[in-house]
């Protein structure tokens, strides 16, 4: 058997996502993972026992497809993809030992749900710029879709977004197995901002739950923060799209309404009195939404779109306001 | 005190939602209820102890304010309103004994969300119909609200929905208090056809849950849910609506992920393997999802309108499908 006619994909990043989308792609016959992770620990332990012990760790990783590699550069040697899995707060810094020349000729795939801090960039734009790649060559991969759940082999939907439909279609045809169905989408814009959104979404229903809100009041934040998506989102990029489908409203129902959402997590715990410092010391993974919450305040100084529930949960993380005050406010402001 | 410029309205059905809306419009200083309730045993006992025992039996109806009632002629006697809170298989035999002339001039107020089994008509239609009343003179409650968070005084919206505005406009005013924002629309049939629809999907979702899958594919059946909804309600009633609002979307959420909700219970019992008869057996409520996915299948005959979720939960409970088999089909209808 040939490796020459193999899909080679590097991975970036070695949390619960992208070991769950290693997962995915090894279900392919003619797959071939290069997975850099910055835990040297990490990297023996899965070259020794084809495991990953920090996330999923039940999930194999078999040699056979999977390689592990130190340093970036020698990850995305001869790859016809990258995919970027890490915390958009730690992108620039992971990515700081490549260059244009490295990833010349190579597709772009984010598997970023954040904007690059201090840019209040989307990922695929902050990459094609920095590395010289045409926007064509990028793409994301949306939800609906927790990592805990691909590892249970749990019916699951991905959306792969591109600016153009045959090269989402390429790469979903990879994300494509017994478990997963991925489908091709041409709005990558529309698909990265809404799925920004949803993280800063989960954080304001976390927050809520955690003072004592109930069912009741969750599907009027819930509602109401969909139409703030599809406010911002088309005043960023305005188009036709389908807001009811997989791709945005799924991808907010499975981060705002899951047990196994982070930014959920991180704001229940916000709302049940934590402060911020103490909530993220006591999580071992970075909630998106916190960083995100802040790039599209920034970004919306530009587009003054009526942000709502974006404002609320800004002003409690990084006004100090008083969580209970501040969604007593909210609640006015919802229909 | 007077009673005279009191609003009287009556309130036919004694379950959690009755008491629930009774709790709320109690919260007015000039309202009178008029309870017509089914069971001798539950009016003896609100009689002597000011509770419902059968339903949120912690909430207190003060008798300064609700009068209890063995006869529906009775209880709409002198009422501005009549709201009808039974479950929408029981609406014509609770009715049996009013006619035209007992409505006349009064407002009806439908809280209930099934459709007139055997006619296959909403219940504003059936009851406008039947009584003789004008289509501005109905009205619908719509959610997204649980019954027990409102007993819980849990912060809660509702939407008061007719053909005109200020009709709505008048009901959504008495539904206001310190815990409820009720909001008018004026899009009577898609917001009562949504809350038909709305049971269904959470039948649908149970049966998922039982059958083993994940949030990850509730979020996508959700979605693909809320286009469904979007439309059956555009072919039956062609018109502008923001179905990210929450007289649809919040509605449909909060049903579908709740807890509380009955018809995604008795969804999860059929997945789980419980024939439709034994799962009838052990719930003590009606799921209205039942008797709707029959209404709405027989409804769309006349339409053709793509259901593929609500066929899928018609060839379980009426045809003996086996769910499993069903909604793998289902599935690979989904994206």
């Amino acid at each position: 058997m040939s490796f020459l006619n193999h899909t080679k994909i590097a991975v970036i990043g070695g949390g619960s996502w992208a070991t769950a989308l290693i997962k995915i792609l090894c279900e392919q016959h003619h797959v071939q993972i290069r997975w850099w992770l910055r835990n040297q620990k990490d990297i023996d332990h899965i070259r020794k026992f084809n495991h990953n012990p920090s996330y999923l760790s039940d999930v194999v990783l078999s040699p056979k497809k999977v390689k592990v590699f130190e340093k970036t550069t020698d990850a995305v040697k001869g790859a016809d993809y990258i995919i970027l899995a890490v915390p958009a707060a730690f992108i620039q810094e992971s990515l700081q030992h490549l260059s244009a020349k490295h990833l010349q000729g190579k597709r772009i795939v984010s598997a970023i749900k954040g904007m690059v801090p201090g840019q209040n960039a989307l990922v695929t734009d902050w990459a094609a710029d920095a590395f010289g790649i045409e926007m064509k060559d990028t793409c994301v991969i949306a939800g609906p879709c927790h990592a805990e759940e691909v590892a249970l082999e749990k019916q699951s939907y991905l959306t792969i977004a591109s600016t153009e439909c045959p090269a989402a279609e390429d790469f979903a045809a990879l994300m494509t197995c017994r478990y997963v169905t991925a489908n091709a989408l041409d709005d990558l814009y529309g698909v990265e901002y809404a799925a920004v959104m949803k993280n800063i979404v989960a954080l304001a229903c976390g927050i809520t739950h955690g003072l004592g809100y109930g069912d009741n009041f969750q599907a009027v934040l819930v509602s109401n923060a969909m139409q703030e998506i599809g406010s911002l989102v088309t005043a960023l990029d305005p188009r036709e799209r389908n807001l009811s489908s997989s791709a945005y409203l799924g991808d907010l129902l499975v981060t705002a309404y899951s047990q196994f959402s982070r930014n959920r997590l991180f704001g229940n715990m916000i709302g049940r009195g934590y402060s911020v410092k103490a909530a993220q010391l006591e999580m071992k993974m970075i909630a998106e939404g916190y960083y995100a919450t802040r790039s599209i305040q920034e970004l919306n100084k530009t587009y003054h779109v009526n942000l709502p529930i974006t404002n609320a949960v800004y002003s409690i993380l990084y006004e100090e306001q008083a969580p209970a005050a501040v969604m007593n406010e909210l609640k006015k402001l919802l229909k």
